[in-house]
């Protein structure tokens, strides 16, 4: 019982799988039994070796999970064993002076299963203050999609999107769907722009409406669809260079364009429409605590078809293996790893 | 007295000046008798011939002007004839539902001066809601520089500028002193980015912080004043391939970022840091109605030691002449033309 089987991250790309003791709850921190913990494309970052800058291997990694409150340390109020919960994996205890009180992105921002330990493990053991409480009926496998569908909650209130306001998404993978869904439950009119057959068959199917700009003209349908006014707001989640160009062109007068993907490369970018119409272009990143309450919101509305997101469950030993057929099949969305010891 | 001199561009970069009739003023119209109008880099690029698809030559250029009412047409009220005035010169008539109501960059734009004769004349006749009038007491040369600042009051206001917060400018031209100027009369620290030395010490001349960034560590200065924090706002007013990517480097989270330079082609930005510090990268064009009448309060102030941006007054029949010589000379920041007939 005092038992967790955990996969490690060593270095160089490769995983082992290892049992050791517990790690029991100080002051101010809460054990948990790790249900089921998504992959995410940063585990796949990592898995390529090109995070090991930052990570401390041997480490576990994971972060998107849903899980069960097994122990609590001293001082922790307003959870107790049995409670499902998620984790919202940042420690902003390191928050200066300089951040302005915008913790959830400041500078010395440690972030769970990345800088110190993850969920791809049985038992995980966390700071109380990186709890969200879950109502009892819900489904732990759905509830693992917290944390991206918190990212798409961040994201589509940094868009200010509103009901009547049509959205141009670029990109579907698993957050630029997320965003979608989250973008159409406001009342949004939604136009997806991938290129991938598979995903665009997937996102088509959550009666989405799909463009691949390389079949036709995404720009004229962004036109067509608003009578010449240019979408209200659109979501670069690609990080792809023909999509940071094409973003500007797509947007109306003062449209908002946020910048979702991560860019490793700056990419070229039109500011003569972000002058001449003047655009308003919003970085995002991660979520505040809001964020994940709308997301559990959403979650137990029953409202998404966020079930059809999960691709597969796969059990913790075959975690590389898992990180592989994400790697390999555009259309998995989401991979769960039931961490279930 | 009803004889107009008036200089015309001819296209291909070459201008004549001619006499002529007045155009008399229709209904909605009034008729101005100009004093003084100012040399703009826009009116340089029309004098390069850059911009001779977009101007039926011969034609009037000029909007950066002063005057008084001549003349006005019927249905007009609240102008007399002596007025002091100024001409903000958008007419947005041509809005339609695609500009949801954002009548100062609508895409059926009028430009006067441009799209349509311009104030490089004696007599200009104009509609009248083009027209703010100024007190008695201005003096029309610093009236003059009411277009030019009414941009620098947009750009400001874009970027939300507060008293205690830190500002950059990138590019210490005409447009980047009065951003810095009109930012400074807010409250905030200004720190000019700017490498040409003459340009600098006019710079410092008005009291401001400049750095030349060839030079020193223009970050490292932000950060140095900032404790860390980063510039709150940053203005791109350079146009420049290294000023634009350098602007998200110098910002805080969640700073701004106002691009107020016109880029020609499409340059890097660094979107990682958009995304790292959630930064909001805002474009800002022309000026709202509002924007003029800000102006003109800071112009009758007095507290804005914006005669010194006048470097010479040339006769209008010099105007390619001082087109020249703003070209060649990178401390000229305000040229103005004597329109008086």
């Amino acid at each position: 019982e005092l038992i967790v089987t955990a996969v490690y991250y060593e270095g160089s790309g490769r995983f082992t799988v290892g049992r050791g003791e517990i790690r029991r709850p100080e002051e101010g921190e809460v054990r948990l039994d790790v249900a089921y913990c998504g992959l995410c494309g940063t585990d796949l970052h990592i898995a390529h070796g090109s995070m090991d800058q930052r990570i401390r291997a041997p480490q576990v990694i994971g972060h998107e999970m849903s899980g069960t409150v097994a122990e609590v340390g001293t001082g922790v109020t307003g959870l107790a064993p049995g409670d499902k919960v998620v984790v919202r994996p940042l420690d902003s205890r390191g928050e200066t002076a300089a951040d302005k009180g915008i913790s959830h992105i400041c500078r010395n921002l440690k972030f769970l299963g990345i800088d110190t330990p993850g969920a791809f493990q049985s038992s995980w053991t966390v700071p109380a203050f990186t709890i969200h409480r879950l109502p009892p009926g819900i489904d732990l496998k759905l509830a693992a999609l917290t944390e991206p569908l918190a990212v798409a909650c961040h994201d589509v209130r940094r868009g200010r999107v509103a009901a009547g306001e049509t959205v141009v998404v670029i990109g579907g993978g698993p957050i630029g769907v997320m965003i979608s869904l989250v973008a159409r439950s406001r009342g949004a009119r939604v136009i997806v722009s991938e290129v991938n057959a598979s995903r665009l068959a997937f996102v088509r199917q959550l009666g989405l409406t799909a463009v691949d700009p390389a079949e036709s003209d995404l720009a004229q349908a962004v036109e067509d669809a608003t009578d010449g006014a240019g979408a209200d707001v659109v979501f670069e989640v690609s990080g792809s260079a023909a999509g940071a160009m094409a973003m500007t062109g797509l947007a109306g007068l003062r449209s908002r364009i946020v910048v979702v993907a991560i860019f490793a490369a700056p990419p070229a970018i039109n500011l003569f429409d972000v002058f001449w119409k003047e655009l308003e272009v919003l970085g995002t990143r991660v979520y505040e605590p809001d964020d994940y309450e709308t997301a559990i919101d959403l979650l137990v509305s029953g409202r998404l078809p966020l079930a059809d997101l999960i691709t597969s469950v796969e059990p913790l030993e075959q975690l590389p293996a898992a990180l592989e057929q994400l790697e390999r099949n555009p259309s998995a969305m989401k991979i769960l790893v039931d961490c279930r010891a």
